[in-house]
């Protein structure tokens, strides 16, 4: 089918060429022409601008925004306004879900349907396909199911998904509910995300800190002392460790695949500094967990760590270190490289 | 070649039957006879005690035990008496690595060498193959190399572990450093189990709140209010869920696997009760991390909710209680049923 | 000075007697007659209505509402529409700072006044004062200077705050900020609160399992052993530990002394279940870290530990034991009366 | 009566300075002999050597260490080697309880008394007197009583505490229980102690944040927006908050005391860089926790913040970048200065 896509970026452009490679045909948009250029090389029919790009889709039409999420609402307010009942915007992007449930009201008195779709894929969507999750009235949802099913993964021959009830999650791709729902549980997935990134963080700085007992320590009345050194005179090689895990263990998945990949390529991961950024639905998620009184101390612990990873401890560290002065004249000791 | 198996529970009738698929002959014992006489007739050859299962082992002599961690020190003393130079000891099973470190150097003195191996892979592992995690000397771990390459699951075809440097890990096993480093590195990866587990349980259940705006909320002052029901109207199948994330995203794992699994069985999970359990290595890890002062509070975090689940937090959710009494009156709402 | 008090609960019957002890005019309202003829017979003005509470205030009128946190914003609007520019709303409840800051907004398009303030005290503010955190416009906040220092406690004659540059933070009460500033500050208060407490509660907690060697510990695979039960075979007497801390310790606290207390009259705490309550402030205080960026791990674990004692994780704690029965055939354990 | 003290430090001569003010006789001994000087000068009697230390104690001997933990088990072993059946050691520093356990049960063999005394009160100690915490054989604790009340605070005029059944802790010393009941009461409040300043600090770190909407925020997928600047225009005054909150409030304690002083000298802190340096007690807190299976997830919380600022979450850190590459392209931001 015809599908528009605005927003060329990495992951709006993979999607398009999954698109194509399948046989849809997609009328393309972007704010730099050059990304419609490069696409347009590859098959897809591009736009000069917006009218032009909403003036190409056929009936009814249908629209893909791939956007970063602070421009994501203005962008659908222009389309919508050149766009008629029947029509329907789909937003792929990372939106917060508040924005879905409220657009989706706006919309629909318009008589625009709007899907929202929480994507999960990152830069190997393109090759491996897109786990979608997707929020929005059922009829709209049911006519884009073509689109849903070139863009997620597809069947992997998984006999344990192949129940009815289960629609077509083993497929990759999930109506999840109404208008909300698809970035709902993406918003989730992400926080659990990070949970699960910082088990893994923490479980290798553990193993990394196996050889303590081989290092000096300084003696002083502000360093506590490593109690058995004995016990840490190990020296783990966290590449091999990783891989090793990946194989029949408890705790093998696609993150500790990618895991065992870095730490091959550099195990002393001397590229990064370890600022970690988070993009907002680590926050969202916890947002929603404190409104339904769910405790989620895991999530929270990873979050507040990426947080402190960026320096926002900075004030409350050196409270701590002004009361322990004034109780016990205490003195800090300098920051050291680690 | 000829291996001994001392403990023939579950884990260790199981490793005896993927030996015994591969060639090996296996040698078993158990203080319960008739688990004894149901491996022989699978093909092991059987013992009536332990002088006569230390007999039937050829030179060297490898016994491999598979006990509960409270007992297996015992037996390896039982065991090292009847042995000699040469011999070698293997625990398999979730032994604390400090009495890994103490137990080699003690019969390191006789001349037996004593290698440790965690494995993971559960109740999954005579079909999926063993992770094996391997400590002790050189020349002994790589005697027995048959043995671990039968137990492990062997390559899956997986090119990025092809290189050389990674030894052994693409297949499954792999030797991780001298006595103890085995079960250091099977106690972190449990550490990690229980910090990913947590993660996926915090956020399913965040998921399960989201038709909270549904519900009646008691209004009292004891009862924060749900800031924005019209937010949280949505009603998540948690199994389709869970099933759409195995395909494409970023969180998909074999914990995720058996996780749609049961919801798919048992949505309402109503087979469960909330005790969970620990069994060991997620302390043994948050005490490793303390000991070096590695932060991590995941792991923490997974844990003690094991032990709030467990009751352990009465006196103190108590204690809150009698604070909120005395500074502000407030009296205590009666325990619902959830 | 003649002030008006609106909603005569508990915190505001209490803070009409202290402002008539100290010789102010108290014209009281409550929706209750006895309780507005209780404080009648105590020298207060009573009123039979909102219209006939506002019209016995002088110019400019200052009404103080201490009402639940839900039917303020709708109380001050009544209140707003009976006043004139020059009046000023004083709200002294628990309302989210977000409201104040959208209320005094449009109370100012009228010209009329509105402060904010956080009250800390419970139940012994009568007797101890109150300490009292302000937000607003100045002149109003100076306006009102006479009653805030007879509500807060007054100098408790400490030199370390005679500064001229705090102001009157030395007397209990601080102007600390425009509208919202004074919820904002009570609000963080309340997140430490949060923390403290725990941090007692924790602590408390382990002091009582300082015994758990002399208990029989079930010996199964699902049930960790206590490593050294050697080392926990103290009896701890709460109530004198508590009550010795708060002498010449560095914990020593206005908290610890109610826990003091209560652990003198109930070491057991057998009045009470376990079931904390949360009455929003904790929530807010993580929604802006959250928002910030700011890491909260220590106010969040507080706060999920609330959520945990009111069930809250009931379905997150049944999700790891299907886990941990679907990898390990790990049966669980049913739950015990501590 | 006359005491031994061994360990002229900070803390030591300061317990010499208070017992010789209230009529106890002191000898003094130290590895430096400025340290002796200098308190001889004060009035008490000074020691050349170990031997001569003990020559001068009178029957029973009573000697107290207050020695660096690390080197105190080999001085009670040099000091014990000179005593005779009857006398008694007494260590007032930060021994692991479980050592007290140990030493004690060897001591005992000899027939002589070993005390463990966990001391609270730091730099103000000398001034406001010390919280003693005390664990030993009955006798030579009640032996004690006259050194143990010139240290301790004494009676501050609280009834709260007058029960007989508290015995002297309204005096601010209490008999815990046996050996190693006074350090393990000790490890525990070092616990707690961590767990509120950590909740003061996180509380006003959110303060200082506040303003965060008055803050130009960089515009990128790697920084999640501030979803309401409109809320966070507040500038905070946070040495006028500590100090109001001293009056009145839930959460005034001595630690608010001594931050609101911090705070007055230096605003920004800018003596201290935000190393948080830890010294064993928060550890072992939580290495009991974890025995006991109490869940302890705010003490743990403050403890991994001190490691993180302490430079131990770098490879953990490294690693979430390294995957947030891996799956998302996502480039590391570089480290800023806050």
């Amino acid at each position: 089918m015809r599908i528009g896509m605005m927003g060329l970026g990495r992951m709006g452009a993979n999607m398009v060429r999954r698109l194509l490679r399948d046989g849809h045909e997609c009328v393309v948009y972007d704010i730099n022409p050059a990304s419609v250029a490069a696409l347009v090389a590859e098959g897809a029919i591009g736009s000069a601008s917006l009218d032009d790009f909403v003036a190409q889709l056929k009936q009814p039409a249908c629209a893909w925004l791939m956007l970063p999420a602070a421009i994501t609402g203005v962008n659908v307010d222009k389309l919508a306004a050149l766009m008629k009942a029947g029509d329907i915007i789909i937003d792929g992007g990372n939106s917060h879900y508040h924005d879905d449930v409220d657009k989706a009201a706006q919309l629909r008195s318009k008589g625009i349907d709007y899907i929202d779709v929480g994507t999960s894929g990152g830069v190997w969507g393109l090759e491996r396909g897109y786990c979608l999750m997707i929020g929005g009235p059922e009829a709209a949802v049911r006519y884009l199911d073509p689109v849903f099913a070139t863009l997620a993964p597809g069947n992997e021959a998984d006999a344990t998904a192949a129940s009815e009830g289960l629609r077509t999650a083993h497929l990759g791709y999930l109506h999840c509910g109404p208008s909300g729902a698809g970035h709902f549980v993406k918003m989730v997935h992400n926080g659990i995300e990070y949970g699960m990134m910082a088990a893994y963080a923490e479980g290798m700085n553990i193993l990394k800190a196996a050889n303590s007992g081989n290092k000096n320590r300084e003696i002083d009345a502000e360093t506590s002392p490593l109690p058995t050194p004995e016990y840490y005179k190990f020296d783990i090689d966290m590449a091999a460790v990783s891989e090793v895990w990946r194989h029949g263990s408890v705790i093998s998945s696609w993150l500790l695949d990618l895991t065992a990949d870095a730490l091959k390529q550099d195990p002393a991961l001397s590229a990064y500094g370890g600022r970690v950024s988070d993009s907002g639905e680590g926050r969202w998620t916890l947002d929603a967990a404190i409104d339904t009184g769910v405790p989620a101390p895991v999530l929270a612990s990873a979050l507040f760590q990426r947080f402190s990873s960026q320096g926002g401890s900075e004030f409350g560290d050196k409270l701590l270190s002004a009361m322990r002065f004034a109780f016990g004249g205490h003195h800090e000791k300098p920051k050291t490289e680690a």
